[in-house]
């Protein structure tokens, strides 16, 4: 068992810890927040944890081993920096950083403390319908593209028209569509057709500075992969990879519910097989593997293709952002 | 009833004698191919007409006021401007030209033939279902953008694979996605939106050197509008109209057969009113009231504000296919 702890108190770190129960790979042992009552609520609600409201301590806690962080992302990157240092794996919720520049003083923080292992945890890329997507994208003789779509009408935007500053809205708080939304169909698009040679991107800019909605472009030596991506509006638009006279049909390439194949026939093949009731299932079960098989090669191949992947990623979100001009402070 | 003769034998050709027939404004009185055996099976098929082989005996032959024209689009600048010369009205099946030299020279033309008068036949346009969806965008406080999509799977890119040249994949055709395809979502976006204020293409050349998939991006003042064009694959993805809270889908922007409002209240608003059983009788009935009202302001307006939409659509259709290197060899 993986011993554990959380950084955050909200939504996703409740949804990692009940998959890593659910994985039989990790022990909860201690529970962090920046506040003792918030840190103590968490703690009661979660059995068997300590609270702690003091990083320092909480890291140097009996037996620690690794952290999952799922904290404001502007938070994330002191926070990663800490862990590291204190020679605790780190498992943090995407955006893992605001810029490839925090990505690059974590890999070298790394490079310092080789037993640690670090993880942006995609949980999209560890859901079994993403290796049923990949498995048959490879049987297709022809790929002419594919269209990838992640708009969310989320409620801060109405905070933001309210004249509100709310946190994933604001150039303060490393906000915007690219950040929020756009990495998961961006890290879908490099997991399967790998870097694009070139990309661009046409935003719409909200009241506070950062993308709201907008559409990027990625080309690739043999086709092109546009990537809808929002904060301001949904949308009915399925995902979908195109073939010859075949195509993939994504209903949702952030959930992957429902994975249609339409074969060169027109018919109709439905892709789903184990769709995990709790949706971190595929990334806790995935990560436990790679940080309870350290030596084994295989593993280390997967851990290595994750970073690479995640840098490549942060690589591509920074260059699109500073192509619509959005600067967030902790860029230099 | 107006007096017309068409060029073209093909299943367009049909339709539009059927939707002329329907809306009781246009009586067909001659029909021209080039092979005088297709121009005579043709008016046999369709009663009381007249079969021409020559195109000057066509253009004079007894009453002629108008030309349905249907022929390949390469054909079109050629037939168009004899047409003109001989003082009859032109209906031409889109796209009517294939580069803005050709619209100009054709806007010279009815400079010294004020009588007559030019129209691209757009039929998504004068829909009732168009007219649907317009009157809804005005109702919509704010906009947030578009997607439209006008995919189609087309069997002349199995003959490409198969080391052949069909007429619409290639350049000595001038055809193309946009030209083909892309042109009714430009429509539609210019229609609803107005001019951009820059528009960008990304698209994918297929064997024969014209653009076979891509996405175009057009840029307005406050929001974007992307569509997705393609002749080499088609897609699930609807057309969406973004406000706030609040979306307008449409099934097809080409053929716009459910047109669904999602209001605020996420309630869903069919908004489908009439739907002609042949798609081509609301331009039959429009582009009749436009030849049968000459001197009313309100057509006159109406065939001003056409013939200007036209002018945009094929000036932006030129900067997107020079954005992507294509040249015709009507290009100069």
């Amino acid at each position: 068992m993986i011993r554990y702890g959380t950084i955050g108190t909200n939504k996703i770190t409740n949804e990692f810890i009940e998959a890593a129960t659910i994985s039989r790979k990790w022990e909860l042992t201690a529970v962090y927040a920046d506040d003792a009552k918030d840190a103590q609520a968490f703690a009661d609600q979660q059995s068997a944890s300590t609270a702690f409201s003091d990083l320092n301590t909480f890291l140097q806690s009996d037996g620690l081993e690794a952290v999952f962080i799922a904290s404001s992302p502007i938070r994330h990157f002191e926070q990663i920096k800490r862990a590291i240092q204190a020679d605790k794996h780190v498992i943090v919720q995407p955006p893992a950083v605001t810029n490839p520049t925090e990505f690059a003083a974590i890999e070298q923080l790394l490079a310092d403390h080789p037993d640690v292992r670090f993880f942006e945890a995609v949980y999209p890329l560890h859901m079994p319908n993403f290796e049923n997507v990949a498995a048959t994208l490879a049987t297709m003789p022809a790929i002419q593209g594919a269209t990838f779509v992640a708009m969310r009408d989320l409620p801060g935007y109405d905070q933001v028209l309210a004249g509100q500053q709310p946190d994933g809205f604001t150039l303060a708080s490393a906000g915007g569509a690219l950040q929020i939304v756009g990495l998961y169909p961006l890290y879908a698009a490099l997991r399967l057709f790998g870097r694009p040679k070139k990309g661009s991107y046409f935003a719409t800019a909200i009241q506070t500075g950062v993308d709201g909605l907008g559409a990027i472009f990625l080309e690739y030596p043999k086709f092109d992969v546009t990537l809808h991506i929002g904060i301001t509006t949904d949308s009915f638009m399925p995902s979908e990879i195109y073939g010859l006279h075949e195509k993939i049909v994504i209903d949702n390439i952030t959930e992957l519910k429902l994975i249609n194949h339409y074969d060169v026939d027109k018919q109709n093949n439905l892709l789903n097989t184990i769709t995990y009731a709790n949706r971190l299932t595929g990334e806790a079960l995935a990560i436990g593997n790679v940080l309870e098989n350290l030596n084994d090669p295989e593993q280390q191949k997967q851990y290595a293709s994750w970073l690479q992947l995640a840098r490549d990623v942060h690589t591509t979100l920074f260059h699109l952002r500073s192509m619509v001009g959005i600067k967030f402070p902790t860029d230099r």
